[in-house]
């Protein structure tokens, strides 16, 4: 149900808004939907490499940078972008306007570097667009209760996005980025690789958790609690915007929404694994909080955990990190070898998590035994399984990531005719 | 009077924190204040050649950009500043924080671009300063009533730092720029220029208005109205800053705060004149308001005015506009031709004017005549003659513009030993 007339958010990141030829682009394409008919909400990130300049700046001057005015000094790139933005729109004679993050006001908590936004005032908003002002918001940032600029960490510009689409009751937030949609997978390893037309929430939080980074995680749990229909969408293409009941792009929605459910809907993978396994451990009570417990103290967070008992007493732990983190785990791992009395602890890091995500698994049993058999028939071995409601994730060896990769998308059915 | 402890206002310009390195300097410098005991407030331009670059951008997207919008934009150049340079005053043990200009908040009018600041709130600033942290404050920028982020225009980071040395109180405003004081002269042409120890409001105003651009106008017209006595130093300089009473700059103070007051305090000169002569006028009441009404209504300003009557009932109008708005005063003047009925018009850019400064001359006679006397010895013919209070300008050929200034300079004993 559209409300007359239709309400939407435009988001462009910085790759859109790279250079004043993109910004130009940009305000077309924002024009467009204004002709169509309707109100225009748009969202802009800082200009590609403005960011790290302004980030490198913070850390030469001090490696341990006060993240206050690391907040101030960072969020001038999306300011910049905005009335950039508000004098091309002008320019084609839209009316338009821009809006830094504490005029909106978008406010946040203080955690500097890495806030959550807790309230936004949309009245500001939806009465310039009720004037036939289109608002253009500095994304990536917010104001604390004590008045500094505050940053929501890296790629927050969607989180602004999905959040003003439901402050000003937006019926979508379109996110224009540099490719065109959400894909089967990744479509550099299976050219058959198909873009997909709708995506639930939970399914893209699980592609997204997995490595398919188009949209930062946290825009798609605040579009799912919110209920924000979001649009993923290229602002390189020509494909004519919607203005027709069309949409080009791929629409992340409630799964309501979605009327024929495939089985599996994408295969993700991770490449960014590393494998820890502790042998002969002396098997008691409470040993797996005292490897878990350090580990979480030291803010290492764990992912696939499994556990094999032999019949001498002991046990096997074998368990997964993300690859950056495995210097401090086996940090953490040595210190605690007094507590734990592991007889030896193996690492590998050639390893790659692949997973097949898709809400219709949750009422059709053998998509797990689907993908052990596709692998085993290539002779590749599964070192460690984890499952959860909508996905089935294996570790394997790296090597045989791209085939494991290419033969799931057929098992599956998911090639383009 | 100095408080205790004292209290000062340290601004630095657009070269003063061209890069990471100068910036670094700044903060020791800051540093060196606070350790010798000063409450300081920083006020900080952006970082050289940045705001040309936004300026730039603006420029581009549109011609007729909306200054709202460009004050947005660029106003985040000293944002970016003031973050850095707090960034750099921690890492020295110097607590320090940013302020934006609305987050002082600098109240200012709306008029986007060349904004007038109206009042500012000093209480959060000295609270900072009594809490023993160095607020670091964004320049050449406010907030308007509608909360929108405004510009004061080229240079107006020196009228920051006196408004804002006059909220908080501060005994002294100090002006680092890329000179290291204000001289008799320009001692580029004159290498016997002497650095002044003190000048009164009045001369500085004289000597910024006839073109010795060390500060901007409106913040010598600023200090002089509430009486913030600024002082003009180097930053650049290794002399050491003012701790112990002596002040290596020139301070800019009250005629009372100057005991030996000097005839003459310095001679300027400004090239940016054109000379305009209209020739065999009818001689008629209200003949200079039919010739100066247009020019003032196209907004051209006009400086050295000269009229002489013949005997034949007939009168010549000689008078300088700027350099720059020499052919839109000669198109005024020829679509008034029915009105004025003028015989001929004459113009002559190759002009300079010559001004010789000092409060000094209001109690004494003879300047002027030394000054005529000392050109004509040197067969020097003057064009145009104005006077003020404190100041004999004279209209010469730009041919003698360096024999002049150096003639006058020693005759007026300004020559340093």
């Amino acid at each position: 149900m559209e409300r007359t007339p239709p309400r939407v958010v435009m988001k462009f990141g910085g790759t859109s808004v790279a250079d004043l030829d993109r910004i130009r682009s940009v305000a077309k394409r924002v024009q467009s939907q204004v002709n169509a008919g309707f109100e225009v909400t748009v969202v802009v990130s800082a200009m590609s490499g403005e960011t790290n300049r302004l980030v490198d700046f913070c850390e030469s001057l001090s490696p341990l940078y006060d993240p206050k005015e690391y907040d101030a000094v960072v969020a001038t790139g999306e300011e910049v972008t905005s009335g950039l933005l508000a004098i091309a729109l002008q320019a084609l004679g839209v009316n338009a306007r821009s809006f830094q993050g504490w005029q909106v006001p978008i406010r946040t908590d203080d955690a500097h570097g890495k806030a959550r936004i807790e309230s936004i005032d949309g009245d500001a908003l939806i009465s310039c667009m009720k004037a036939g002002q289109v608002p253009v918001i500095a994304g990536f940032q917010g104001v604390s209760a004590a008045g500094r600029v505050t940053t929501l960490g890296r790629g927050g510009s969607d989180t602004s996005a999905v959040a003003l689409a439901a402050a000003v009751k937006a019926d979508r937030c379109d996110i224009y980025t540099d490719v065109d949609g959400i894909y089967t997978t990744d479509p550099r390893i299976v050219p058959k690789a198909r873009k997909l037309s709708k995506i639930t929430y939970e399914e893209m939080l699980e592609l997204a958790s997995v490595g398919a980074k188009v949209l930062q995680t946290r825009s798609v749990e605040l579009a799912m609690k919110e209920r924000v229909r979001v649009q993923v969408l290229s602002s390189f293409s020509d494909e004519a915007p919607a203005e027709n009941g069309h949409l080009p792009g791929s629409l992340v929605v409630d799964e309501d929404e979605i009327v024929e459910q495939e089985l599996v809907t994408g295969i993700a993978y991770s490449r960014d694994e590393a494998k820890i396994s502790m042998r002969r451990i002396p098997d008691r009570p409470g040993i797996a909080a005292a490897i878990f417990g350090p580990l979480s103290e030291n803010n290492i967070n764990v992912d696939m955990i499994v556990q094999s008992t032999g019949e001498d007493g002991m046990t096997n732990m074998t368990f997964t990190t993300s690859r950056t983190d495995l210097a401090r785990a086996m940090a953490v791992i040595e210190a605690a070898r007094p507590d734990i009395q592991y007889g030896e602890v193996v690492t590998d890091d050639a390893v790659v998590k692949i997973s097949v995500v898709g809400v219709g698994m949750r009422s059709h049993a053998g998509v797990a035994s689907t993908m052990f058999r596709t692998l085993s028939a290539r002779g590749i071995n599964i070192e460690v399984i984890s499952t959860s409601e909508i996905k089935v994730s294996v570790l394997i060896s790296a090597e045989y990531a791209e085939l494991a990769i290419r033969a799931l998308h057929s098992a599956y059915g998911l090639d383009a005719a």
